[in-house]
């Protein structure tokens, strides 16, 4: 007999409660329900060369319903990819095989980006569809001419950032961009009825969105509803009307399916129902061959795609930029030495849009934006042009009131590859981006986060836009690099370091008032150390400060005031604690050294939170900062009103002392 | 002349822009251009009174647009409320001035609620509507029945949280919820053209929402729209269509208004456009009477309501619920009692249900939910009953997934008094939800978070669901109460001591794993000290064992390997870093002894970020947990996997001693 769709569907379905069943952990439900919607895509849709999983014109796929891992470990191995193989796959959710609970791009190269938190899959491909379009728009057809495809749940759906990721989408009109939704009327807690009762294609076509239904259970229907979408040129949602878990008999289209092993009698059940009569994890050879035939005539474009790479005088540009290689001696170098010759007293987010001016020149790559705080964020730097439905060439996005949105776009963009993404919003809603923030970090995509008005210096709109906790809530994010510079010249040394790292996010949080240029020097990229000395203790030392941002002008006060005393004390200045501590143990031990606060006080002072200095301070060292939330009223004000100023610091100091 | 409703709004347009003006700092666009929808609603729909701005049956009125400060702060001051005074508005956004730059619940009593982070005053109002009708449920029409009223602008309506709480407002009909969006079609970045093309009504729709339109500056229309949204059963927006700025000439309608102060020159064009004669922060006589007697009028229902209450065999219990005193004698010993009878070896997300098995039947306030993981969070109890649409006397609450709705509508709920709300989710997912956790702790807003599967220990869901960052980004938020029980003894008392704190929220990171039980004795809560010595040093101590939940099982493990080679170790249990760091210097000093580390080495062990921890094991101390990111796997292999082990602790703890 001739291998059916539903034979290569139903590969998909025994894989992946088999694999549930042994790991005794995950979610089948899924998996199974979309089963047929996912085999009409990889064989007869998806653009992929399973011998080249990161080939630069692919389309992308996401699942953002990442919790139907499954799905995706059990088409990349059908379809002829090197990684997961079967024993992998046998060992789904066991530390060490890469076939994770939950999708995650550094453990697959056919894993587009990580999913499992809610509504981020969807608002990736949102990004990734924008460098799709973005990069088209400089390289041409030629080179750039692919689909973001995505599944995504019901959880997906309801999740706020889905809102402003389909709002930005249907603004931008992201023809190439095409939801499946699985439209399966459960979730964990039960019917989706429990809990809303939204008509979710409506809602999709008030932000510009093009709709079409089927039966995600027929495979012409399918196909049919995704011709539909690949013709029409506004993004599209596919309604895919599907029964969670199919073909487990006794527990499909129930909450019993989506995240608990089925258990052995009802695999066995499952089986039968399927007609499927053969052991775990075993493929029969006929339904194998079909699958990787079809992995391979999914990747007939490659070949031709080669040829135009080869023949385009675009080249070594499209494949600098895709590497995410900076261009040859690019540095800041010049534009410090400028800063050096005119030293400028003006805030670090203006010092930013100066830096930014010199590194949007010298790399094409980057797209920056700002979630509605354009102007206080300081993002936008001349000539950039707008990033919009007419032009998609520009290289800034207004992304408005989403935050998150923007994170998560960002996300997309830097995994889709091609381009730096950056983009603003008030250090405070930081916390607004957090969950994508994190998933920066944990995916290594190199995304920078230009965050403003960082401390109660920004003043008068008050403790809700005063960050307190915030500078510390993202040091302790792995894989994140936090920097808060001091001055024009550490503000562009932050940003060379974070636009050179490809192997994670940075973020910068600058102050809304100005501070003064400290830095004299720059012969050396000094923020790459973390922190450094920048006066050294003229009298002998007693004292060592450490500040970061605009506390570190405090810091230089202070210092004044001691040495007029007679008291010797060195100013650190630390913009970034990951780069210190990933610093030799030598360096650190003359930055810090290891010697009793008797002999030597140590003393941290920055506007936020003080929990976490010790670490640098020791316990009994000194720590200046804001343990309670901030006030409204001007920023110098609050300063003195929260004694953060030099002369009480310094007076504390002297007492402590003795 | 008779004063006319136009002389009522020009009085808050000029109160708004002299005290931005004065303030050189603020947002004029806003107040200007929804005065005249703000006059109809206070002077014929909203019910309030000045003389005791907390009546229980007042309507709520929620700024969700809280940088248009200055409207409420016009419109509290001219309606009679003893404060803000005009000298408060003189000093608008200054040190000590209640009025703050954003509207703040602990600066002023007629503000309901602390705005700014735009999208959560509509959600928390949703929350305020939800705890009305719940209320309305169990005391009646003639002790609850109000409305609530919000304002909010387009940075409200494209936030995703919007999306989320519309969703659930929809879902769960609360019709007397009344949202005005401000239609100006300007963002601070420019037209709303920028970043979105939604239909926002029709997507309203898509969400059973009501929606009305009106001109927002005709007073007929305006009311027309009100009594049609007063007239529905489902909640309604009504699209104000303003002009931002309205009054000032020559940037009305334009961004410029938005976000800075007029300028004197437009000030004084605008005094010319409005017809207002007279100084800054002068109102004359009649309009000042006119707004008085609006203000007394709107009160009028307060006098029969106190009848009613008077009369009510309701009373008392009424009373205590929106004091929010808990009943005489509450506590859970006897629940602990019983726990001490029959110990169990259960996760501590199942100690909480045990918990709030106890706490639910004792306190009829509690309103219990889960953002889609009821199963998972343990947080639904016997009897409580579903809080839908058609019973709003139920006390629990599907919220879906919804984190940061959840979360902001519990902060509506505690705000409007009488309910003390619960939710769940996955600790991991507490990013989604910080922004409003943030604002709990800000507005003092008794909330309860319940937040389970707080470690590596969950297993295999890997990375994407696995906190590490998260407790100790969650300790720097101020005021807000985090709590990591080790047992079923200590789940208890940390829900005791959440429960019963009125003036902040809390948050408890509960094991999805099983967890000995290790407390023998409870003759006091002893996680109100925040942390305490649970087993002593036997042999001569030379070493503290500091931990924290499901890691307190392996410093009793650990100290149990120590002793046995004669190595005497205290195992202190610390569930809650801030009440610790409360207690008298006596008590601190007596659990963690000021004693050099070569005499006594302090550790730590927690299945988290280790940052921080420094505070109490000093420098030198040892730190045991995870400064990475987790990975899949069985939660038991992961702890091996990560040397999170009583053996990997217990050598590294022998060789340091040396």
């Amino acid at each position: 007999m001739p291998v059916t769709d539903t034979d290569l569907a139903n590969a998909i379905r025994a894989l992946s409660m088999d694999a549930v069943q042994a790991a005794n952990s995950g979610h089948p439900g899924m998996p199974m329900g979309m089963a047929d919607v996912a085999t009409v895509l990889f064989t007869r849709y998806l653009k992929y060369d399973p011998a080249e999983p990161k080939w630069a014109d692919r389309d992308r796929f996401v699942l953002s319903a990442g919790h139907g891992s499954m799905l995706l470990y059990s088409l990349l191995h059908l379809t002829g990819y090197a990684r997961p193989t079967i024993e992998d796959i046998k060992n789904f959710r066991q530390v060490g095989s890469p076939c994770a609970g939950h999708p995650e791009n550094f453990e697959l190269p056919g894993v587009e980006c990580t999913t499992g938190p809610l509504g981020q899959g969807l608002a990736m491909a949102v990004g990734m569809a924008m460098a799709e379009r973005h990069l088209n728009a400089e390289f041409g057809d030629d080179l750039v001419d692919h689909r973001t495809w995505v599944i995504a749940g019901d959880g997906c759906l309801m999740e706020g950032i889905n809102h402003e990721a389909i709002g930005l989408a249907g603004h931008l009109k992201l023809g190439r961009l095409i939801v499946l939704w699985d439209d399966n009327k459960i979730t964990i807690d039960g019917d989706t009825g429990l809990s809303t009762s939204e008509d979710i294609p409506a809602r999709y076509e008030a932000t510009g969105w093009h709709v079409v239904e089927c039966d995600g259970h027929s495979f012409a229907d399918i196909s049919r509803a995704m011709d539909a979408a690949v013709k029409d040129d506004r993004p599209t949602l596919v309604r895919c009307r599907t029964i969670i878990g199919k073909g487990a008999p006794n527990k499909q289209g129930t909450a019993k399916t989506h995240g608990s092993p089925l258990g052995d009698e009802e695999v066995a059940a499952a089986r039968k129902e399927l007609g499927w009569d053969y052991p775990p994890f075993e493929v029969p050879g006929d339904i194998r061959e079909v699958w990787l035939q079809n992995g391979k005539s999914r990747a007939a474009p490659h070949a031709k795609w080669q040829e135009r790479l080869a023949n385009s005088d675009q080249r070594e540009e499209f494949e600098r930029r895709m590497a995410g290689d900076l261009p040859q001696g690019f540095s800041v170098r010049d534009h410090v030495t400028r800063l050096l010759g005119e030293p400028k007293t003006v805030a670090t987010r203006k010092a930013s849009e100066m830096a930014l001016e010199a590194i949007n020149a010298a790399l094409p790559e980057t797209v920056g934006g700002s979630a509605d705080l354009t102007g206080s964020n300081n993002t936008l730097t001349k000539g950039l042009g707008t990033f919009d439905r007419d032009d998609y060439g520009g290289r800034y996005v207004y992304y408005g009131i989403r935050e998150f949105g923007m994170a998560a776009a960002m996300n997309g963009m830097a995994l889709h590859g091609g381009v730096i993404p950056y983009g603003g919003t008030f250090l405070v809603f930081s916390d607004y981006a957090r969950p994508a923030i994190r998933l920066s970090a944990l995916q290594r995509a190199r995304v920078v986060y230009v965050m403003t008005h960082d401390s109660i210096g920004l003043g008068e709109d008050g403790p809700t836009h005063q960050p307190i906790e915030h500078m510390m809530s993202l040091r302790v994010i792995p894989n994140l690099d936090t920097y808060r510079p001091a001055d024009t010249v550490e503000t562009a040394e932050c940003w060379e370091l974070a636009v050179s790292r490809k192997d994670g996010p940075s973020l910068l949080a600058l102050s809304r008032q100005n501070l003064p240029q400290l830095r004299a020097e720059a012969e050396e990229n000094r923020c790459a150390r973390g922190a450094y000395r920048l006066k050294a203790a003229e009298a002998e030392r007693r004292v060592i400060l450490i500040a970061s941002g605009s506390e570190v002008e405090t810091a230089v006060e202070v210092r004044e005031k001691l040495e007029a005393r007679g008291i010797g004390a060195d100013v650190v200045s630390m913009p970034c604690w990951s780069r210190f501590d990933a610093q030799p143990q030598d360096y650190r031990d003359d930055i810090l050294p290891n010697v009793a606060p008797e002999k030597i006080l140590r003393v941290s002072i920055e506007a936020g939170t003080t929990m976490g200095w010790e670490r640098y301070t020791m316990v009994n060292g000194l720590r200046f900062g804001l343990d309670r939330f901030g006030a409204s009223g001007p920023g110098a004000r609050l300063y003195d009103h929260f004694e953060l100023t030099a002369g009480a610091i310094e007076a504390k100091i002297v007492s402590t002392l003795g």
